[in-house]
């Protein structure tokens, strides 16, 4: 008799993010795979059938935690040189103004990312995606916003698909031309906007390299009406939207794009309630980002009480970037929500698989459930609580499965 | 001509950690090794000859930074299972009345280890050990306390000299017997410290399984006269001295220490003037112990102000323990101690390489100089500082040297 399944996992335990008991959690559980989806999860004493006879493959986890594959669903992965020497400069005690006399701040990342070939890009961001699926990543968001000019920000979205060919994974690229004001339109504010809901924005998008557009919609960024310029310009082109809001100030952003049904609003220190109200009805996912927070020693806390009181589903992403959240561990990202924010442990991994996804507006993971494509985590713990427990180190993920495959151990 | 050197690195960065120069800098570097020691270093303008001609393996690095082999000071990092239970009930809201009646606090890793076998406590140790090697680590201090009888103590300190072992490192065992009171104590404190003072310290320095003698000065720990006892016998015993003082309150722990000219004072949140006036004449170091401060949600800084003025030597260190510091990578302690403690970066790379060599009494290494012993880390970055910036992630290193040898690629 020909085996059901590509592949069969027992002795695990699973983190299924399914139902309603904590985590999901099925101790003692089998998961089949069969062509890149997930085939059965249970008890394993529910499998009909010798677990030898099942599958092709079988393979006894010693009671390891399964999760989907980890899903950071707002980085800034693809840029230009970095900001150490700026990090070190603030150290030692240098203003904002000299830093930026040094050529520092974003429009140093901007001037390396411009200065950067394509080829150049792929290869500095790659260690960095690496690092990431090295803890656990199976699905990777990436925004522009280093270019701000369309050759630029073309650059960095091809690298973003390129990175997700070459590694095998699933990248999401977003479009985020509304990042900051580049040195040439200083005095042209409008004349930007408009080159980026115009001409830049339709352009990228016929070329195929947009998945979703966003705004850094800000006292020091742009402003509601701009947000919403381009967001009317991604409505007609069809993609759905999200947004930086309320990270410093509240500009009612989150509003804003709960008003477009957007997919998620991320950051929300200075969230309010009208915005947690306005989140929940459109069912937007509210992204909570503690690397920034911890960088930047924010002190101002995401209004989780009541994000939770009004349901608004929470993730939790790197928010990876050279500026304010040069972090590149999602896990780690999860362990800083839990002791920063005081997320609990399975609100954190909720917010790094299910809910993340969904940020993303994917719905085929995130969960263990049957149909569901087979992008899976194991780990060397015991409990899921320890994934979010142990800070930093390679010791916690034994493999992931890409689509049901195996692409190699974890490094 | 046979070569004068076994190995001969070029074209690197070495942060030296010696002379004048921000973090001993010399760009275009070269650095050999030969029979376990540091032969030459320098600019590679410098070398008097071909590479190839000098040496029997030459290695251009291609412009990396090249640090000593970093050195973690203090770590509690052979314990039975873990407490990553407790931290979800915390963070679900459970009282610390809740979580003593469940079993949890410290207790629970006593039990834990005391009922692991040498075997066990070694198995679970062990990727622990690797997680911090894989970031650099090439020197190691493991301190005893989660036994606090003969067996389970000496067990703890048999596991750490193994580990040293296993590994190819340095593994520094300290003797922690006065940590915390065991249950069946509870009544008897002076019979706890008699029995760790008189009997078990002597039995365990006699078997040669302790380097150092520490004990936990503190309100919740033991007094300044139960430490002074310990003190005393390690000072007959002729085993140098260390301290967790001013954690939680100031007790005058480091002017005690600095008494019996110890090693180093950790921890330090408390430490007043007086104290580091002691330390500073008594050239005992400040180990910084940041991940235990994140983890804790402290607020009270040490003061660094104060211990730079009067010269105290600075080192960092995880404090990797189930409790307070489940924190399994030295690099992200350097990272905290600058984003949390306002350390430099150059501050916090000579606290995990010479002057945590100096906590631990090692003179031999954590610099690059010639004559010291060849343990080398090799980075995937192109500034010292990076090593700060970036939070978390396995690519920051390339390899590590073991007395000039190289181990294996970096996991
Ligand atoms: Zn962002
Ligand atoms: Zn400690």
């Amino acid at each position: 008799m020909t085996p059901r399944w590509d592949h069969l996992l027992t002795n695990a335990t699973l983190a299924t993010f399914t139902g309603d008991a904590p985590y999901g959690l099925i101790e003692h559980g089998a998961i089949a795979m069969h062509e890149g989806r997930i085939a059965w999860v249970g008890p394993q004493h529910a499998l009909q059938g010798e677990a030898n006879a099942l599958a092709s493959h079988v393979e006894d986890l010693g009671g390891a935690v399964v999760t989907p594959g980890l899903v950071d669903c707002h980085t800034h992965l693809v840029f230009g040189g970095n900001r150490a020497h700026e990090f070190d400069m603030r150290l030692n005690g240098a203003t904002y103004e000299e830093i930026a006399r040094a050529g520092g701040g974003i429009v140093s990342t901007v001037k390396a990312t411009r200065d950067a070939s394509e080829d150049e890009l792929f290869a500095q961001a790659l260690p960095r995606a690496q690092a990431l699926l090295a803890d656990g990543v199976t699905t990777l968001e990436i925004k522009s916003g280093y270019g701000l000019d369309l050759e630029t920000e073309r650059r960095m979205l091809r690298v973003a698909r390129r990175l997700g060919k070459a590694l095998g994974i699933t990248v999401r690229a977003t479009f985020l031309g509304l990042h900051a004001l580049p040195p040439e339109y200083r005095h042209d504010r409008d004349g930007y906007v408009a080159l980026m809901c115009d001409e830049v924005l339709p352009a990228l998008a016929g070329e195929g390299l947009v998945d979703a557009v966003d705004a850094f919609c800000e006292n020091i960024g742009f402003t509601p009406e701009e947000t919403r310029r381009v967001f009317d310009r991604a409505t007609q082109l069809g993609l759905p939207v999200k947004l930086h809001a309320e990270q410093l100030s509240d500009l009612d952003g989150a509003a804003l794009v709960a008003r477009y049904r957007g997919l998620s609003a991320d950051h929300l220190e200075y969230l309010s309630d009208s915005g947690i109200r306005a989140m929940a009805q459109a069912g937007t996912v509210a992204v909570l980002l503690p690397g920034a927070f911890y960088a930047l020693r924010e002190t101002k806390l995401p209004p989780m009480t009541s994000l939770r009181e009004h349901g608004v589903a929470m993730a939790v992403a790197t928010d990876c970037n050279p500026g304010t959240s040069p972090l590149l561990s999602l896990r780690l990202a999860a362990g800083m929500a839990c002791t920063l924010f005081r997320l609990t442990p399975e609100e954190a991994l909720r917010g790094i698989t299910v809910n993340a996804a969904r940020a993303l507006g994917l719905s085929d993971r995130g969960t263990l459930e049957v149909g569901q494509r087979a992008d899976l985590a194991v780990w060397n713990v015991k409990q899921p609580a320890e994934l979010c427990y142990w800070i930093g180190g390679n010791h916690a993920l034994r493999k992931t499965f890409l689509s049901g495959a195996a692409p190699s151990p974890a490094a």
